[in-house]
């Protein structure tokens, strides 16, 4: 796995192994120090494997400008630039319902900062629900371990306000639904996604 | 646009260049020589603008080795691989529905050869149909300029099977729709899809 928007994947390893040092031992290791997108990613293979439902995560999209074709040897990308994605990071399929959403983490331990979205992720959310999409963004608070599966509505709005550069820990806890990191998924998020579709039935 | 499977960019312009010198004139230009998968995202985009659903392209997905992180300037990727995919080309969401396809050409005239479809592709498009996505297959038969969507049971089957190595355009009219290429949206593959909808209500 490369990390490249931030560095190196050593620089990122080095991270990781410090904040591990330092877990105090009373807190739930069911997360076993994985990232967020880790965990989205491990629950989506689950739930491929035993057909529950089939969600991927979007390739990063890259602008190619030169490939060399060695003889007797596989395509090389000498250069290419990141390019602005023009959607989230997950999108698939549930029980014919479509989800769509987008996975954030923050540091933070009282409320999460808003400009974590973009535009683009808040647009595409909207033109989603607009056609009637189950859209949600997953919120890691990594420091506290804890997880939320928090309906888009709630994002859009409190983005679009003027008024508010985050949503406070408590608000979150009232909107949306706490996911508690398990083994197999390892985050177990279609029981949001089930009370959203439940939600939406009401 | 770089057509980086099969060779250079000005190779491809070259072959584009020659084949419309070849054009006869009696034949249907409303095309006006884009590939089908241009064509498609033309129609997603006009789809979107207007608010009728949101359909996008996965991007190509990548294997970065080696990035480059130039003063005062934007990263450029130095080594990357392609990879493969694990899913099709295109998905999204329409009323509600979630939609899945893949779009293949070919130059054949008379039938589509089923070694286009992937193992990959293939295998995707059975889990969406499993949690009841529309799945399909947009079959463009370019030397004949006529489009077809073609539900995805009939692909998987025919690709299964042991003995057919391709579906016959008879085949391919008598079990699709035919789309006809206008000019807002240029292919308007809803229509297809909304018949697959009504298929499937009755």
């Amino acid at each position: 796995m490369v990390k490249y928007p931030t560095g190196s994947l050593a620089a990122f390893q080095g991270q990781v192994a410090k904040k591990h040092h330092k877990i105090p031992t009373e807190i739930n290791f069911s997360d076993r120090g994985m990232t967020l997108e880790q965990q989205i990613n491990e629950s989506n293979q689950y739930y491929l494997e035993k057909g529950i439902a089939v969600v991927h995560k979007k390739p990063t999209p890259i602008q190619i400008v030169k490939v060399d074709y060695p003889k007797r040897s596989r395509a090389v990308i000498r250069e290419a630039y990141f390019r602005q994605a023009s959607t989230t990071d997950y999108n698939g399929v549930y029980q014919g319902y479509y989800l769509d959403f987008e996975a954030k983490e923050t540091k933070n331990k009282t409320n999460f900062p808003l400009k974590n979205f973009h535009e683009h992720q808040i647009i595409h959310l909207e033109q989603c629900l607009a056609q009637s999409g189950i859209c949600f963004a997953m919120i890691g608070f990594t420091s506290l371990r804890r997880y939320f599966a928090l309906p888009a509505g709630i994002v859009i709005t409190a983005w679009k306000g003027s008024n508010k550069s985050s949503l406070s820990l408590t608000e979150i806890i009232s909107a949306a639904v706490e996911l508690k990191p398990g083994f197999q998924p390892t985050l177990p998020y279609l029981i949001a996604v089930d009370k959203f579709i439940k939600d939406r039935k009401n």
